[in-house]
């Protein structure tokens, strides 16, 4: 069991935002936002976090009233803060960054009039580039994440049964991930790509847009929650590409596998093993420096050379994307696309998804998650990547 | 089974969309978060609605190519509307409202600059208003959310064994909520207030207190999610108090139901009888005019009436409200709080919950659905009331 000192690791995080701050330019950061808030205290609460780039870090907490300690002081409202900056001998700040990204537009205009003397800044692209490298303690929660994740998509035998549809098999693995510790909840930036705990897809289904940015579409259930498994009776032949929620520790792993009752075409097969191919590409390429476009590329060029460029990430609408980031949600830096202007650096966590769509057959192919190293990669989800049988 | 014509379902809340700029004095509203273009789409989309205050209204899509017909246009970028509406012969607005409480700064900006001669204003509290009333055919979709949630509600019986923890119960009703049709997303407006299914929580739990403005806390199993059940095993004597998403068509009800192993103490059934008994005297109260305050107001004095005070919405951390709207997202308008200025209006859809936690047991009472009609009030959610077995 990994059990650092969490102070330090607290350290470890502000040092990466102030040295942020510093390259921007900005003075201070005010953070508010779930996911931030947990990034900085390790634990979600209601309230701010001022950070300086000078090294002052202030906890600001509405709620609950579990925090403790010389940083941290009880606020009603955020336009309490400057007061309360000023009376600890701190000087307010010319430049204030704010999630303008992800926080809505009343709540950051409220944050920017309680500076007035402040030009605001937009934080969200600092908090992004700093939390997609990740910290030895990060790593290891997604190590846990990823070992839970992987013990119940090696075990789906015994669950299907002949007429099955795929939202029947989607709930009986739910309700797997969620006994063996799966907090459920699966984080996505942004309000607009909403998903309950994740997607799994069989046959055509598998080309169905939705309005969502994910690798594969899915027509969903209902027309509020448009994606996913639209009730598909899975028969044999056709291929059943589950991609589920990771979040066992408040970080997520990203895994898909292909799973299928008797054998697919063989155009199918050889598509799935087109996707092993460009994943043993990856382990050879990646490693600090390498361009994200380069990996998008060389994933397409791959496809294409094997006579597969059509089905490459979708069939009737294709994802703009083989990879991203992953943490604390699901879509973090760095993008794998051909215009992304990310270069791996050590540290990075992502979710490479080369996957084909193949008519008749549904979606092939895999997704692991993996660790850019200081001189290479590791793959964090290292179990089979064959085609598994359902019955 | 149900079946308007949905054009002109569309066409009333068009209406109502309009009815609220004319009130407002605002032009038009350009509408693009996902609960307001399923409001006002019948589908979640990626893209954009405008509707100004003569009444017309064109749906502006980004993807995915489903949508058709000739309000209909596709497009790459908002800043593409303005010329399509020229185009169109409509006249740009001079007030622009946006949803500036539930869409990001930088977005709403973006927006806001597409229209750089008018005025923005808040357009988040337009649709909160419109939204708090619901048609005929949006009650009928809670109505069959309230079936579904009430049939697994009903029947927990057979899953609870002895040693069994709050999670492990959760994670069955869960998975019996899911075959039973539930769609498993839980919305709440706004990005701070984030829970996966619900909320179970047995014994002393109850008094544990969270970030979120839910009625009942709970320490949660992660600091990543802090609320809801903690891995209390549950013994007999403790009640437990059941309050899991009811999303079975786009739109939610919300029940809560205390059960228990053996009897609980005379303290806690008291407690329990008189949340029942403030519900009954809702059911006498309730009709188009009355103010949510009152309803609040009411609820407390029964409570201390019974001596009950200091444990009505929580023991150690009290909730401010007894009450909510429900419907796309968990926490609609009117809010039945002491400071509120709603006033309940025929077509309003209530979440009402008087609880009690009472130390040593846990959290007791009981949250039904309720409609406001013409001239009073109906249950949509009408099954015990009792505490129920879980043995």
């Amino acid at each position: 069991m990994y059990t650092p000192d969490f102070a330090s690791e607290i350290n470890i995080r502000k040092a990466k935002i102030v040295a942020a701050l510093k390259a921007m330019n900005t003075d201070a950061i005010l953070i508010g936002t779930n996911v931030n808030n947990y990034y900085i205290a390790g634990r979600v609460f209601s309230g701010y976090v001022y950070i300086n780039s000078e090294g002052f870090m202030h906890y600001y907490v509405k709620r609950p009233a579990l925090l403790k300690g010389d940083n941290v002081t009880y606020i009603r409202k955020p336009e309490d803060i400057p007061a309360l900056l000023q009376q600890a001998g701190v000087a307010l700040p010319a430049t204030i960054a704010l999630e303008m990204n992800f926080m809505s537009y009343s709540d950051v205009t409220r944050l920017a009039k309680s500076f007035p003397e402040a030009t605001p800044t937009n934080g969200s692209a600092i908090m992004s580039y700093v939390r997609s490298t990740k910290t030895a303690y990060e790593i290891e929660k997604i190590r846990r994440s990823a070992q839970g994740h992987m013990s119940v998509y090696k075990n789906l035998q015994g669950i299907y049964h002949p007429g099955m549809t795929d939202v029947e098999l989607q709930i009986e693995i739910e309700a797997r991930l969620r006994r063996a510790g799966c907090l459920g909840i699966f984080r996505v930036a942004g309000p607009s790509m909403e998903v309950f705990m994740g997607s799994l897809i069989s046959g055509d289904n598998a080309d169905n847009p939705s309005p969502y940015d994910f690798a594969m579409g899915g027509a969903g259930l209902d027309s509020s929650l448009p994606g996913g498994c639209n009730g598909t009776v899975i028969e044999p032949g056709m291929s059943t590409m589950v991609d589920l929620c990771g979040n066992f520790t408040g970080y997520m792993s990203d895994i898909s596998r292909t799973y299928s009752v008797g054998t697919m075409s063989e155009l199918a097969q050889k598509a799935h093993n087109c996707s092993v191919a460009i994943h043993h590409a990856l382990m050879e390429m990646a490693r600090p420096g390498v361009k994200a476009s380069d990996i998008y590329n060389l994933s397409r060029t791959m496809a294409e050379e094997a006579g597969l460029g059509e089905y490459f990430m979708g069939h009737n609408q294709q994802a703009g994307f083989v990879g991203h980031g992953v943490g604390i949600e699901i879509n973090e830096s760095p993008v794998l696309a051909p215009r992304s202007r990310d270069v791996l650096e050590a540290g990075n966590v992502i979710a490479f998804e080369p996957k084909f769509v193949i008519p008749g057959t549904g979606a092939v192919g895999i997704e692991n998650t993996y660790l850019i190293t200081a001189d290479g990669i590791e793959n964090l989800t290292d179990f089979t990547e064959e085609i598994m049988p359902l019955d």
